[in-house]
């Protein structure tokens, strides 16, 4: 999906909801597990998600931790959680939460794995990438017609103060280094930037350094960081925003209603994107 | 396994080597696909690997990417390898060269994925950890008694310039305030760092910060770096290093006596450590 398509998507949805599916399996309710002993239970809790939210979402971002966390099973929960989404035959952007990067010829494999479905079991349209290893870390994910690698630049967990907001002898923090020179590896085609909302207060300054580039924004749901100021600060011409809730939505209730509560959660969180978007295009 | 029984395999085996099974599938040779092209070549490859090149190793190291890069049957050879190495019933240390990071609970995630056989599908001694996300990415890992965590300080690749090498305005550079803050996180008893070969006349200041800690020293082998050089500037009462070698080992030959070659490769840098760890021990 390129950037067109997904301005286009963003606006008949309005929506930049991305509903991330880190199915943390001792969090699915017992009488759930109870009913699928027999079955794939993660694959079963996540058809229901994605059933539920998809009318108000325009993107599914699975955390791999919460899959590889479970071996080869996990995995193949992922696998047919995927496949999935494929057969309901509707337009939604795939990401790979899976902060990889690695040498130049390693991130290649990497890239196989998540973009290349004739080697691998993936076909995400895009990839979280880290961005400590520099640029042959993150271009062979570049090297994909059509895919987006997801560059991490100022994330929304505590530990981000340990390094990213550090400021280099040249006035420029890691974080602002990472946008400034990752940016020109790719273009505004192909690179997107994780800003978590519990920084809003930078989202300022990193449309002043990228202002073309679409923005994963983490932190809204369970980590606390506020819709409306996301929006307000992060949309550009294309939408230029993905913003994503995981726990919020996906485990709003533990009880038999989890997944009308998944879709009022996303409802909710849409209506305020709706409005948004409304007003601005 | 802990570092005083990390430091006596080092000097019973007089080695540091670290193998690296990187194994692609697209550099095994033809006549060796031919002949299993029933069973798991990738497997089968790294069974003869490891026979060969075990009297002269003390770890294995293999690089998750080129596993996912073939799926859910990728992940499977490794398993089968790692359950190989096992059945060995030699010590010897496995580092899932994975360069996972996230948020706190997520990296909990990851973690269980490596270090918990009860719930996935591998248990390694050690997983290596991109520093990015800071000290919650990190410390989930060192919460599990007797594994290691490796954190990527000064990386081989040409990118490592990118980022690792800038200065930040108190006067560390990147790779010096990782080692000097996440030394932090955790003791060396569970931390380990990723420092490249290539980058030798670093080792000096990597050792005034953390004179204690075991580094993982890739980039000897394919990547050029100078396997004396390392061992003089690396070593330290326990030993202190793992140095890595992969293609060159494992594809040391592509003809039939592929094992026989890496055998001899991994023979002739273990009799160079040999050297070295008998004039210091």
């Amino acid at each position: 999906m390129n950037k067109e398509q997904l301005r286009d998507l963003i606006l008949r949805k309005k929506s930049v909801l991305c509903v991330g599916l880190d199915t943390d399996i001792n969090k699915i309710p017992q009488f759930f597990k109870d009913k699928h002993e027999k079955d794939d239970v993660v694959f079963e809790y996540n058809k229901r998600i994605i059933d539920a939210v998809l009318p108000y979402t325009i993107a599914f971002k699975p955390n791999l931790a919460f899959y590889e966390s479970r071996g080869i099973e996990g995995l193949m929960s992922l696998k047919k959680t995927m496949d999935y989404i494929d057969t309901k035959g509707e337009e939604v952007f795939c990401i790979a939460d899976a902060k990889r990067g690695d040498i130049g010829n390693t991130s290649g494999q990497y890239a196989k794995a998540f973009f290349d479905p004739t080697q691998s079991d993936f076909n995400f349209n895009a990839v979280t990438v880290a961005p400590y290893m520099g640029s042959d870390s993150v271009s062979p994910f570049l090297a994909f017609e059509g895919k987006w690698v997801i560059v991490l630049a100022l994330t929304s967990n505590p530990g981000a103060d340990d390094f990213q907001l550090h400021t280099f002898t040249d006035d420029d923090k890691l974080f602002e280094k990472v946008l400034k020179v990752s940016s020109k590896w790719g273009n505004s085609d192909n690179t997107m930037y994780v800003i978590g909302a519990t920084r809003s207060e930078m989202l300022k300054r990193v449309r002043e350094i990228v202002p073309e580039h679409f923005l994963l924004i983490p932190g809204v749901g369970a980590q606390g960081g506020n819709l409306e100021e996301v929006l307000n600060l992060g949309w550009n011409k294309f939408g230029g925003l993905l913003i994503n809730a995981s726990r919020s939505i996906i485990f709003a209730s533990h009880n038999e209603d989890f997944d009308t509560a998944a879709l009022e959660e996303a409802k909710r969180m849409q209506a305020i994107m709706n409005s948004f978007i409304s007003s601005v295009s």
